[in-house]
């Protein structure tokens, strides 16, 4: 494999003629069309279209993003990947994340197991369990049933999973009715955090879910000391908080031994933490919330977006074309931000998952070879549900001094059908009424001779739509940003898969917890502001 | 009052002078200083203190920007806002959210009537009818006392009463004890939303607020219509909805004088919606939820920071010297975004608040008098609250190619005081230390030889802190953000309190929701894909 740095192809070079030749050329409010509306449009699994029309980019612009992803061999590395080759070169790991939904390539093997079976048999464990603790026949530790379940995790241990449960507790609720059981999310060391999510819980019916594949995770090993001791001190007699805790963690951790739960799950070090919503780490909480079955078709359309996204021809790849566009809007157009608006209540906390999956990603300044990068690497990524939106930071995108590229979600169908009609139109149709707007407003602009009242246009969208946001479409939008994420690490050299930023804090962290001589004078003066 | 453009000031020039002469001078890893955490500190009112020693400024840099806070009559104009002057120029109206909380320069009138006394009285009205409903005075149609408010709004009528309530209820809870009422909140167009909120509700002892100023907005209208519909075909018999809704409008408006209302609360045209927080658009919720005297508390916080942001010295306001060195690093440094992270997970919602709050009034590209502007105004705003954001897009911020100024926000004691003491330290003591080491690390940074593990540092915040996130603390804090705000339009001469840019999407979503054949071939085009 060819690992080449971004600004070292001949595409690269290209791209920036282009742009300088094409300002005039590439004026949104003039290219934007009916016939690109139909025809720049890719299926990208799962039931997911992505669509572009409203891109800054033309054929001819595409065409060399095609060459681009031909030249830092963006399918080659993809193939390899999934193949298991160890392309998370700082940690010298695997990246197996694709494999918990399915084989793409064929098996992974390491010494003498196959990796992919231990995925699927971690798989068929947890629904197993999901299966007995949902019919009553595991109790808790006073013989009544489980209720609630609580997932105590952080970063990928919670956003995924958390904004997994959010996006289908509603559809899972109307679809398939009772028993569901509802999911809560303890992940901050505040203590707060912790003791509003177990005030109102009813603690003999609730079963915790402790999630840290190095199973040393301050915040998530602290919180589990904050239950069990109120367990203790509730006074209900035989509560005995054992018997309420799984773990799910690598097989090599403190936790995998350790006495104290009830039954463990495994994952293993080629799981990255933000890509593990598909493993155990979201599977045990999903799975006992919603059943393993609605589990199974969350992964059956992610696989289906896996597979979408090893199409070798770039535009017939909504994984891949998203990313190239991304990468002609970061390091050509030169925006620093994108903004993620799902006109869906269901993904309210969707875009804080992709915001850490991208950031987390591919914030970084080497490439992978720990050179330092000449260009820029991972955008900022932040967004709120639409119409929402529209009523805050709107205001921004559409008449601020800065551009930021726009990525639309949208459905068909709302996932309750309660709906009722006001002035001519339900609520659902309002909703796509309003997303339909905002992609033409922002695009096309309109001109007014005062100016506080123009609206410039030019500002580029994407839009990727669904008929609804079922499991499988759900699991379908999960993979397919996981690749496109990937595919732009690919293309700007550097590797996506560690996270080396997140150790300084630590390390001072615990400087400042132990002794204060040892603190060194700037974290002594603030320690002291805190009061610490 | 002098209307000038940051880019014809002196005071801009010699900030461009002093950043190209003081690059080496103002390397945040040699300046900052256990001096500088002592002194680069100043309280804001409401017991918060905001400390800027992790800023790059020295005090050269800050002695022009509190010229450029001279040249461009910051105080003064903030004097004759609060004291009447129409200062939202393109909607002709004067600014006076800060007389919602008590007067700064004298009474303000308009023909007759004192405004003053107006928002005192509609405070005293919500007080009155909060105490009659807590107290089970009123009922609801069927006799049972109210146990629910749900806030029917979007975005200003939302994010800051939701964002106040998720950061007083655990507070409230631990520190009153009951009765609290619970909230919940109604925004989004989207049926899923109100359909969520809805079906777990006890509709006999539910109490809804509809909140819309203009008493037009598409959203609020249709939820209000869901809501009611739901009720009518709930089969309680003598459920009536009219006495089961309040309204706060404008006087002028439609609902104002619409029957199917148990009460109405009012607010004028000098309000904006994501300054109305202290009005009663966050008034009745808050006091219905927790008391009228925890409004109070929470407006008395406010008052003092907005006193607090009169001071004419520079270097003692502390709200001031926050926006002027966002304008130091907007303009001159030409850093594009800015990530507010409280530590605090009762803050969880208050940076989506703020975002609303910044972008929606400085997202601008035009003067106050509508002509273009040469510089960035408003940047974008995002945040999580930490840890959480440390185990998601911290890395980004730690070694991404761009610089993300950062603002910290925390407390010395956590809400509820239930913690629990795990390898030495509690969880409120982690929390501090996490927060103390990740400002040192931001801005000191460390070397390490190999790339992928170096902090290159540099990376500037504040912090703002108090005691306890308290209804006064958390008042200022909020007032805080809104004249850092205010005084930032000043400085790049715009209106903050307008937002002609949502006007777009409102005519264009009419278009799509009218006759097909007057949509024009682009909305056509979209409105296809979403089977509109």
């Amino acid at each position: 494999m060819n690992f080449t740095n971004l600004d070292r192809t001949d595409a690269y070079r290209k791209l920036k003629d282009e742009y300088s030749a094409g300002t005039e050329r590439l004026l949104l409010p003039d290219i934007l069309s009916e016939e690109r509306i139909t025809t720049y449009s890719i299926a990208a699994g799962g039931g997911l279209t992505y669509n572009y029309a409203a891109k800054q980019v033309d054929d001819s612009v595409l065409n060399i993003l095609s060459d681009l992803a031909a030249e830092t061999g963006c399918i080659e590395k993809y193939r390899a990947l999934a193949a298991g080759e160890r392309m998370n070169t700082g940690e010298d790991r695997r990246v197996l994340h694709h494999l918990t939904r399915g084989e793409l390539i064929g098996p992974v093997s390491e010494a003498d197991s196959n990796l992919g079976a231990f995925y699927r048999e971690q798989q068929q464990r947890i629904a197993e369990f999901s299966r007995r603790v949902r019919s009553g026949e595991i109790t808790g530790s006073t013989g009544k049933s489980f209720s609630t379940v609580v997932q105590i995790g952080i970063g990928g241990s919670d956003l995924g999973p958390r904004a997994l449960y959010l996006a289908l507790k509603n559809w899972c609720r109307t679809e398939l009715g009772p028993p569901q059981l509802a999911a809560r999310f303890i992940s901050n060391v505040d203590p707060d955090d912790a003791e509003e999510v177990l005030h109102s819980l009813d603690l003999e019916r609730t079963l915790f879910i402790l999630v840290s594949k190095s199973g040393t995770t301050q915040e998530t090993l602290t919180n589990r000391t904050l239950v069990t001791e109120m367990m203790r001190s509730s006074g209900i007699p035989g509560l005995d908080p054992e018997r309420h805790f799984v773990a799910v963690t690598s097989q090599t951790s403190p936790l995998a031994k350790s006495p104290g739960f009830l039954d463990s799950f495994f994952i293993d070090d080629y799981i990255g933490g933000r890509y593990s919503s598909t493993s155990a780490v979201g599977g045990v909480v999903l799975s006992l919330a919603f059943g393993p079955k609605i589990f199974e078709r969350l992964l059956a359309g992610a696989h289906e977006a896996d597979k979408a996204a090893m199409e070798k021809d770039f535009h017939c790849n909504a994984a891949l074309t998203d990313a190239l566009i991304g990468v002609w809007e970061r390091n050509i157009c030169g925006f620093p931000v994108s903004a993620i608006l799902p006109y869906s209540q269901g993904l309210h906390r969707f875009p804080a998952h992709l915001q850490q999956l991208d950031m987390e990603s591919n914030g970084k300044q080497v490439n992978r070879d720990g050179e330092p990068l000449g260009y820029s690497t991972g955008p900022v990524i932040f967004g709120e549900p639409g119409t929402n939106g529209q009523h805050s930071f709107y205001q921004l995108l559409h008449q601020g001094t800065d551009i930021v590229p726009l990525q639309f979600i949208g459905f068909i169908r709302s996932q309750t059908g309660y709906d009722t009609e006001y002035e001519g139109s339900t609520s659902q149709q309002k909703l796509k009424a309003n997303l339909t707007a905002q992609i033409v407003a922002f695009a096309a602009g309109k001109e007014n001779s005062n100016l506080n009242k123009n609206f410039p246009g030019g500002r580029p969208s994407s839009l990727i739509y669904a008929d609804q946001l079922t499991p499988e479409a759900l699991g379908a939008l999960l993979a397919h940003f996981e690749n496109k994420v990937m595919f732009q690490g690919f293309i700007w050299n550097i590797n996506s898969f560690d996270q080396e930023g997140v150790q300084l804090g630590k390390i001072l962290t615990n400087q400042v917890l132990g002794a204060p001589e040892k603190r060194g004078a700037l974290l002594n003066a603030y320690a002291r502001l805190l009061k610490l």
